[in-house]
C-alpha cells in the first residue's frame, strides 16, 4: 500500500466515527500530515457542526506548520456555503500546499469546484486515491446524490426453513412473542439502526409486533420512523405513534389525519409502485439512507422494484414448518458470519 | 441500554481510533455530555501525546459549560505525572461535576487514586459502567499490568487438511512461494500487525519465508520485530535485519553480536521454557501486546506454556496431503467468518 493510500485509509477509518450523526452530511474523515507524521485528525461533526477538515485543522496548535503539510480527505472539500463556510476556502487561506482527495464530490454544488478552487489557490491536488474504498464508505451520500433516492438496506430474520413468522393459527393458539434470532443479533440490528437516517416498516409489522424501532440496545440517534398505514388502522396505543423521534405515517390518498411537529403525514397510491413513491418522498426529506425491516410484503415491494442496495438476512436456529415465507433475494454475497448462534448473510444488489 | 452505558459505548468506539498508536498507553475514549448532548469527543493521541480526556476537553470552545457537564471515559483518569500532567487534576480544575468511568485502572500508580482525587475535588464519580466491554477493549493494557506480560495473539494459516507448510521434499522440487490464504486475509493480517506493539517469529520462518513482518498493505505503524536466531544463522540479506523498525534478535546465551540503535540483542536459554523468558523480556521493554506468526515450533512453545490469549486461525481452500502439521488449539471460539474464500476462526484461551 502506497503512502497516499495509507493516509486515505486512515481518513476512512476516522470518517466512520461520524456514522449516523453526520447525515445527511457525508461522514468525511481527514488527516493532516507534516514531514511524514500525522499531526491532526478529524471527522465530520453531527449535522450542522464543522466538517472534517475544519475539525482536523482546529486541533493544530501552531498553524504555521500547515504551510508545509499535506491534507488528506476522503471526499472533495466543499466550495459552497451550507451550514458552515466552504472548507476549500479555509484550506486555501491557510496555504496548505498539497491536498489528497479520495473521491470527487458528486453533489451538484460541489462537483469539481472544490478542487478548482484549491488549484487556483496554488495547491497541488491529487484525487482518486482509494476511490473504490471511498465510494463504499460514502455509499449513502453517493446514492442519494447520484440516484436521487436514499441508500436502501433490507433486513429480515428467517427460520432455518425460511419463514419470517409462524402462521396465523399457531399465533392465535400461542400469542406470546417469539424471537427468530438471539440477543447479539438484535443488538447488532440496533447498531445498524443508529447508522441510518430512517427506518421503514409495513402495517402488519406494526400491528403484530408493535416495534419501538429505536436503538435502545446501542448508543446513538434513533432513526426517523416511517410506517405504512393506508387505512389508519394504527392508533396511539402503538409505540410508533409515541414521540420522539420524527415519524412519517404513510396513508392512501384522500385520508386526512392530524400532523404534529414530530408526526408527519405522507400519502401514496397503494395501487402503484409503493417503493418508488416512498423513495421520492424520502428524497424530498433529505433522507440519505433507510433500513427496511419488514414485513414480507413491504420488503417484496422494494425487491420487485429493484429499489434496494443491500439485504441483511439473519437465519436463526429454529424451524416453524409453516408460516409466512421470507423473501428470496439474488445478488452478490459480500459477507457471511456467525452472530451468536445465528447466521448472517449480507447481499449486495449487483443489477 | 441505559444512558451511561450508551455514552461509555461511544467512548469505547472512539478509543478504537487509538489502536496501535497509543500503546503502551491504553487506547482510551472520552465523551463529554452537556444537557443530553455530546459536546466533545476525544481519544488517546499517539504515545507521548495528550490523553483522551485532554483531547476531548480541548475541543470545547466555551469551557464554562464544563461545570454543568458529565465526562465519560473508558478507563479511570490518571493521577500521576507520566509523559503528560495528570488528567484527574485537569478535570478537577475545570470543575466538571460528574465523571462516569468504565473501568478502574489496574496500573499501580493509578489504581483508584484518580477516582479518589476526583471525589476530593467534589465530583460525583460513577464507575464500573460496561465494565466487561471496557475490559475487552483495554485487554492489552490490562494483561500487561495484571499478568506482567504482553497480551499474546497467535496467528497461523493452515490448509483444509491441517498443514502449515508443504513437506521439505515438495519444497525442494518446487521452491516458488506458496500462499495458503487469499489477498484479503493477508491484508487483514497487516491490519492486525498495525494494532500490536510487537511481532514475533521463529528461525525457520525467517529462513524459509524471509518475511518483512511489516504493515505495507495497511496504514499505521509496523510493530517491533522479534525473531529467534539461537545460532546466528540469519544474516543481513534477510528482511528482518533491515531497519526500521526496532528489532530484537534472540540468541542462545554466550553468543555475542553487534547491536545498533534499531537492532537489539536478547539471550535466552533455549532448553528452558522459551515463551516465559520471551514474556519477561517483552515486559521489560514495555511491550503490551505481541502477535506470534509462527512457525509451528514457536507457536507450540507458547501453547504448551499456556502463554497465549487469542489464536487467529485461517483455513484456506487447498490441501497439501503431507507437510508440517499446524498446531491444535483448545479454547472458546469467539468468532468465525469468511474472509474472501478463507475461513477465519478466533479462539480465546479460557483456561
Amino acid at each position: 500500500m502506497k503512502i497516499h493510500e495509507k493516509y486515505i485509509s486512515r481518513a476512512i477509518e476516522l470518517g466512520r466515527n461520524a456514522m449516523g450523526t453526520a447525515a445527511p452530511n457525508p461522514m468525511v474523515g481527514c488527516v493532516i500530515v507534516c514531514e511524514g507524521k500525522i499531526i491532526a485528525e478529524g471527522y465530520t461533526s453531527p449535522y450542522g457542526g464543522p466538517h472534517a477538515e475544519v475539525n482536523a485543522i482546529n486541533t493544530v496548535s501552531d498553524p504555521s506548520v500547515l504551510s508545509r503539510s499535506t491534507l488528506y480527505v476522503t471526499l472533495e472539500p466543499c466550495s459552497h456555503y451550507g451550514k458552515t463556510p466552504p472548507c476549500a476556502d479555509l484550506i486555501r487561506k491557510l496555504k496548505i500546499p498539497r491536498v489528497v482527495i479520495g473521491l470527487k464530490d458528486p453533489y451538484e454544488q460541489v462537483a469539481g469546484r472544490g478542487i478548482e478552487h484549491l488549484k487556483e489557490g496554488g495547491a497541488e491536488v491529487i484525487s482518486g486515491i482509494l476511490e473504490q474504498e471511498c465510494r463504499e464508505h460514502h455509499k449513502r451520500f453517493l446514492c442519494f446524490h447520484e440516484e436521487k433516492r436514499p441508500y436502501i438496506i433490507l433486513k429480515w430474520a428467517q427460520t432455518l426453513d425460511g419463514f419470517m413468522a409462524p402462521d396465523k393459527k399457531a399465533r392465535t393458539k400461542d400469542p406470546s412473542p417469539y424471537w427468530i434470532t438471539g440477543k447479539s443479533s438484535r443488538q447488532l440490528v440496533h447498531q445498524w439502526r443508529s447508522q441510518e437516517q430512517a427506518i421503514l416498516v409495513g402495517t402488519n409489522t406494526v400491528l403484530e409486533d408493535n416495534p419501538r424501532l429505536d436503538v435502545r440496545d446501542w448508543h446513538g440517534r434513533s432513526p426517523t420512523r416511517i410506517f405504512l398505514d393506508p387505512e389508519l388502522r394504527i392508533d396511539g396505543e402503538y409505540h410508533v405513534l409515541q414521540p420522539p423521534p420524527l415519524t412519517f405515517r404513510v396513508t392512501k390518498k384522500g385520508i386526512s389525519t392530524r400532523e404534529t411537529d414530530l408526526l408527519k403525514h405522507w400519502t401514496i397510491d397503494f395501487d402503484k409502485d409503493i417503493a418508488l413513491q416512498l423513495c421520492e418522498l424520502m428524497y424530498g426529506e433529505n433522507i440519505n439512507s433507510v433500513i427496511v425491516e419488514g414485513g414480507a410484503r413491504t420488503l417484496e415491494a422494494f425487491i420487485q422494484a429493484g429499489l434496494w442496495d443491500e439485504a441483511r438476512v439473519f437465519t436463526g436456529t429454529t424451524r416453524f414448518g409453516t408460516g409466512l415465507k421470507a423473501p428470496e433475494i439474488k445478488g452478490k454475497i459480500i459477507r457471511e458470519s456467525k452472530i451468536g448462534t445465528d447466521h448472517l448473510k449480507i447481499v449486495r444488489n449487483d443489477q
